[in-house]
């Protein structure tokens, strides 16, 4: 998968995703398709509950949760511990919803998030575990973290479905690529109205309006004008439309038909 | 649900959520436990494929899938359709993880909750759209809303559960709150080593490593002790990790007892 310009290997170039002892298949791929929906893709399973077959991919519930997400499943790794699963690594992360009673440093997820970024591009490989969906990471394997990352979630309900926690990790690295897609308003044929249309169409409007009574006094005319035209300005009105409201008012002032 | 000091109903200080035409009941419960999780507790439902109805939630999936957020479900408002929906919201946004042919102003996810939270602080309701599983939001209801969400994703495969997606965007909320918790390392029942105890072990060991041979010649032993002091100054040792290693070189200089 190639997500980025320069032949850039996007897997060397990412958190690997460590699940320990994740109980159910679906979660596994629900995990998956959380990952490449925010462009991960290097997934470890730890000793699943039920096992781990890639040869049986099509009647495995883990490669229909994941709707697509099959390369991240295919590509997993199998380990038999926490001990081989991060091996390679340099830095290991933990997840929680909450402070742990060891000695260890905590940082919320988005600037944790900043510092992988920032490790990452220091060459150094890293690994956020996530414990199994009923406990949680055991303190065994907190332990063997070199840090730990806090999801901020609702005190009073704070455990997160695997995938979940997952989901947000994935989505607050994404966030930190710099290929986010810019903020625009979608023009399609048409393009905002210059302001002589604008112009030319209250004008149009106010001289109807006016042929018709609808400012019913000098005093009060220059109030009406500007509540009608901030009324209109406020929705950055297209060429288009400046065209269909003109329609509008021609419609309008002409008698019914029947 | 009382989640702040001061007597707020959080409810009326929070987007709704509302889930257009959802198709599985075991998603709208994944939904619901991602909104707890986050603090949302405000769910309407359009016209869900398979009805609606809390008398059944015993044996409903929705609320076996919302492990626990039975509160966000059991208060749920259920509408024939979107008009009625949002009838008493002063503003729609529509969620999307595309841009689209449409002329509407689109927020990335995030500067999208920074206006949410100012339009709540101005006492406007505001509404979240989120479209069915296979297809998303459909341009009639797009239509309808006032501006568009547009949660960055993976362009090579974009298409998220729907309870991820409700899920980032109630974390996206969440972490807006000023009731995060903050950053810090747990300490238990000991404390970070003041500098005294710190280079109490340090002399220690090099007296102990100097008697023994360690420190090759006078020349090198500068920078080995530089290279020892910066290898035990990373980890900010506590005071009991201080005795511990004391315990440890003791142990170490013994002769073995058998």
């Amino acid at each position: 998968m190639e997500l980025r310009g320069g032949g850039a290997n996007l897997a060397d170039n990412q958190p690997v995703i460590i699940l320990c002892y994740p109980q159910l298949h679906e979660n596994i791929g629900m995990v998956a398709r959380a990952m490449l929906n925010f462009g991960l893709s290097q997934l470890r399973l730890v000793a699943p509950r039920d096992g781990w077959d890639p040869a049986e991919k099509l009647t495995n519930r883990a490669w229909a949760a994941a709707s697509g997400a099959d390369s991240v499943l295919d590509q997993a790794g199998l380990y038999p511990d926490l001990i081989s699963a991060t091996a390679d690594l340099n830095f290991v992360y933990g997840t929680t919803p909450r402070h742990h009673d060891m000695v260890k440093t905590t940082h919320l997820l988005r600037p944790a998030m900043t510092k992988i970024q920032g490790q990452i591009n220091s060459e150094q490989k890293v690994g956020i575990l996530f414990g199994p969906e009923r406990t949680g990471l055991i303190n065994e394997d907190i332990s063997r973290c070199d840090e730990l990352i806090l999801i901020p979630t609702n005190p009073a309900f704070y455990s997160l479905n695997l995938a979940q926690a997952v989901n947000v990790c994935a989505y607050e690295y994404w966030c930190l690529q710099d290929n986010l897609p810019a903020e625009k308003t979608h023009m399609g044929k048409t393009r905002p109205a210059d302001k002589a249309e604008f112009h030319g169409f209250m004008n149009r409007l106010e001289t109807m309006l006016e042929a018709r009574g609808f400012f019913t006094s000098e005093e009060i005319k220059p109030g009406m004008q500007q509540n009608l035209r901030t009324a209109f300005t406020r929705q950055m009105l297209t060429e288009q439309e400046i065209r269909t409201l003109h329609g509008v008012i021609t419609a309008l002032v002409r008698p019914e038909s029947r």
